[in-house]
């Protein structure tokens, strides 16, 4: 483990720097036999372009992906599926300023520290950017899901502290803001444009649902599927928060409250989840993500030089004002990742189910 | 992976059943040197013992652990160290009962869906007795943490709705419920009670500290220490929810209301958690876990036999009102192991801090 | 990775010194519904243990291995099976004069180096007395794979530079040292006794068999079927050497005489030692493992002190003359092992075979 | 696990297909400061190309590598370094003939058996060009070792039944057939003319030497420096039998004569191939692979169709005589993965050697 492998015996490897050559990876486990083109990759990878909305960065990332190897006449062929997203539109000159002052809320300090020295330009490797590749193996997730009958689903449910109030998920990949209310998005944008003007950012929290997941699915004790879940959303940047089903209001539920009672018909409700005990019960898997404000912001801050010495920055430059919508492909990415390893690894039990 | 190993480079490997012969566990890679001895790793089980506080089940643990390996006058030396908890107080008749039912919120519904079979005495494998060896392997953990000048800290900070006023973690270790607040546990007995009376149970927000962790820990991208952290406890039974400093509450801050300023004399507030981009800060560690309240109600539930008819069922027994404060060291033992195990892996990079 | 866990989805760790309080070990990742108990894997341990045979220490061990979990009511739960074998018979005086002097052939000086303390009583965690916990899972993997068809031999092909002249792998299990030749054993006996009157000790070559095993088993690239029993082999103690099928006969064979011809009738030779492009071909696995003599022998020998001068030294004590037999139920459950993991490995595929 | 990526903190994962689009890697773990171009990984490329000699195949191919990340300003940084070789010179239509048959000594048949589909092109995964990523990924490997003051040497000592007499493996990587003796090319190429006139091919035998590396590195038990490198070498395509220092003939000598005394100035001989007990000891490490003849001859071989019907074949097109000398620089490139991640791993203790 060196950080930048995801799963057991689905494994995605990822590499690159937000302004270095190209970013990529190599997804390793995918089975063989599977329908598989650059399309449907590509098509994931559009939905985290930044965007027309008023949350996005001017910055133009074609974001073309390109299929090196693990896929045959049109179908997977169980060998490692690599792949390279080249970076094209890089202002690395604007980031010279960079490179001897810490940006507050960002993972400059940190890489100092570890590292002893860092690819200042545009956070290297720390950059959103980089979610790029994970969208690109999350998109595989999805298409090895999918031939099992299992669907993921991301959308917003609240941003700047503006809630959605409808909950349509399925609508929601085909409207702004992955937005599972279709009133949402005008008030979501109002808040930006206030917010943005005042040189400030935001955060969001962010919904994921597993469909058609069979019950069973998850490894009891470490490897649960809630902790696997938690893992894959919370490596995710800006996200401070991950709960499981009631989640975080459980914590003040009573139990004869937060039980899901069980029926002939099934589950009387979810506040599990989807997962009890860290396997999966066969109802929709829901976990929710919180993500905090964009770091960047224009207004003044205080913080440090790489010598120690106080100063000012104001983080001019391309940025997001909120990582909402961007991050909710790459969460659903996460989200299918994590789902599709420990489906593939509970079938070393060669149990019919 | 199957579920049962933690760590990369400091693995704990768990078994043993709730109501089986033993449990017990294996820790690898802990350097070599350390001073240690039954008595400390005890001393953190003795923590988790049911108490006499009037949360705790009846039920009689001697929960007594011996080291079998790995421990050579006095001192690690490098190689695994194994230990057992022998079990002794089974009342394994008590649950035939449950032999053709499943409890609502627990996870016998799931373990009989993935294996096909399960003992289903007191839970087995997925019962809380499961973390007693987490809690041994986590007192280890501390001890290497401890050599470093790192120590964890973990305190309730709410149960059944009521929440510690006052923040005093080191004297939490002390007080009934590890509570950080003196007048607390007063209050939380009574909610207790009265809950207890009603046959309901009940839950509550745990949180941790890691003081002392060097910048620089943890791995970018996927293996981010918030991730890690978020995994370790989350993977704890009773878990719904995870956050890192300010965590849920980032998600509605501004950006320049939930960066941390920095000043040459270290960072101005710490919203972040003490983690920036997944690597350490130097600022404490700050976490916090939501348990949700014990499944195991007296009240009567609806649910279903194993061969899918509606029944119903009380689950009696000698079972906690709350998994606080017992669920407190396995919380602390579980960051101890993910912190201990990524400072030993970015030892791996050679660089002098 | 740290050294003490063998396996991908099967994964057996272990632990133990030579003269500590017990060794053990716990095997995660065992399919459910498997019939276990025990006696299974109590005949394998006997197998191993110091015999009646010339070539044996006079060493009493009990070697009684206990299950502690993943068994319930005769059948594994698929939970971690946990299980201690007591240290008895224990003359840790023997050993005090080797506190301060590295014996040749032996681990004493790396352990030095690299932990900069050892147990050095018996040799601690490098003692043979370690494979004990392997021969112990390796009793579960057998019985996995026994379970699809797949059955594991191991015998004694050379000793000591007396070669068995039959082949009979079928009845080495009864046999004294694995013999797969019914004459062998005396000329075995015979060479022992030679060397032993000497004061010195022998070597030898163990092949293993493999049959049943389907086509497709192990992973292309890095875990080749071969190089994870390469790995499995290798990494017991006095092995040296390890060859598949031809082995290093095939480096000095044209390629006419070296690839085995296909016919609808299967293939016409076993060259590759039932191993193709690192995937079983559904012939015969067969590799060899070449085994140094021992190195605790009678005679006078230079060495080191642990503080760098020169001195002598004679290994007295209760030592075998030669890691066969003892060596063979310990390949033979390696090998069990690195199948029986790729075996379950592969089942993620999804596919019929 | 699934196959495609080696080591444990310094982990190589490789992708690509003979003849798809391009083949490459991603290197994880590498330490950061360390000096880089893409001229050292592509000079050690370059040893590996099909060359002049009389044992190359026709095919041209540029391998070319492009570094994607992980580099700035000529140095790690500690993130992930991915690089992409694309392939060029594609004769895809000469394979059609192989899509519906299997060819003997090939990975063909265990393939289709496994996954049910495979790239029969030029042997797809399967193919020696695999390697290619290999030994990019190991010259950043000796990079990391050479940095330590750790040097790797790979060197022939027989082709095709003819020893190399001399052993000057220093001088090797200048020769033809990175041979350590000067006067051994002559009779190698002689060897493989005769071999090319008869449509036949040849095998031999390649030694590794580690020269540098510090005492203690390796892991006990499972991951003994010896069973990694075993792995390591073993994972290598053609290669069938793998030893040690002494290897296969330490099973025919006396323990007196086998074991290396010790004394003040080191050690007096070196049997052990520099490991003892799996630990390096401070002596050079030696290994041998045993290398197979290339399966591909021109000469009519019995064989199946995918239908399993009895046919022919003959292998014609651009191949080689004999893996060496191309397999020279991979199994470099193997051993200097192996010990670099061993090397890393012990870093871990956190002990001053």
């Amino acid at each position: 483990m060196s950080g930048n492998t995801f799963g057991s015996v689905l494994r995605l490897t990822t590499f690159g720097e937000s302004h270095g050559a190209a970013l990529g990876g190599v997804l390793d486990g995918c089975p063989p036999g599977l329908e598989l083109d650059e399309a449907v990759i590509q098509a994931e990878l559009d939905r985290r372009k930044p965007g027309g909305g008023p949350a996005s960065t001017a910055r133009k990332e074609a974001d073309r992906v390109r299929l090196l190897s693990g896929v045959f006449e049109g179908r997977t062929t169980g060998t490692p599926i690599g792949f390279v997203i080249e970076n094209s539109d890089q202002h690395s000159k604007d980031y010279d300023a960079l490179k001897y002052v810490f940006r507050p809320g960002h993972a400059d300090f940190g890489y100092q520290a570890k590292f002893g020295l860092r690819d200042h330009r545009g956070g290297g490797r720390s950059s959103g950017r980089e979610t790029a590749s994970r969208v690109a193996g999350g998109a595989i997730a999805q298409e090895i899901l999918r031939a099992e009958g299992v669907s993921v689903l991301a959308y917003t449910v609240e941003l700047g502290g503006i809630e959605a109030r409808v909950l349509d998920p399925e609508g929601a990949q085909a409207r702004p803001f992955f937005s599972p209310d279709p009133e949402a998005p005008a008030r979501f944008e109002e808040r930006i444009r206030e917010v943005k003007a005042q040189g400030d950012t935001l955060g969001g929290v962010v919904e994921v649902q597993v469909l058609g997941l069979p019950p069973g699915i998850g490894e009891p004790v470490f490897d649960k599927l809630d902790a696997r879940l938690a893992y894959a959303l919370m490596g995710v940047g800006a996200v401070k928060g991950v709960e499981i089903g009631a989640g975080t209001a459980a914590a003040r539920l009573a139990g004869s409250r937060n039980n899901d009672p069980m029926t002939p018909e099934g589950f009387a409700s979810n506040n599990a989840g989807g997962i009890l005990g860290g396997l999966s019960s066969g109802q929709p898997v829901v976990a929710r993500a919180f993500v905090k404000p964009i770091p960047s912001i224009a207004l003044e801050q205080h913080t440090v030089t790489a010598q120690g010495q106080a100063t000012t920055i104001r983080v001019g430059g391309r940025h997001d004002i909120c990582a909402i919508p961007r991050i909710v492909p790459v969460l659903k990415a996460m989200t299918a990742l994590a789902c599709a390893d420990l489906f593939l690894l509970d079938r070393r039990l060669g149990r019919e189910r």
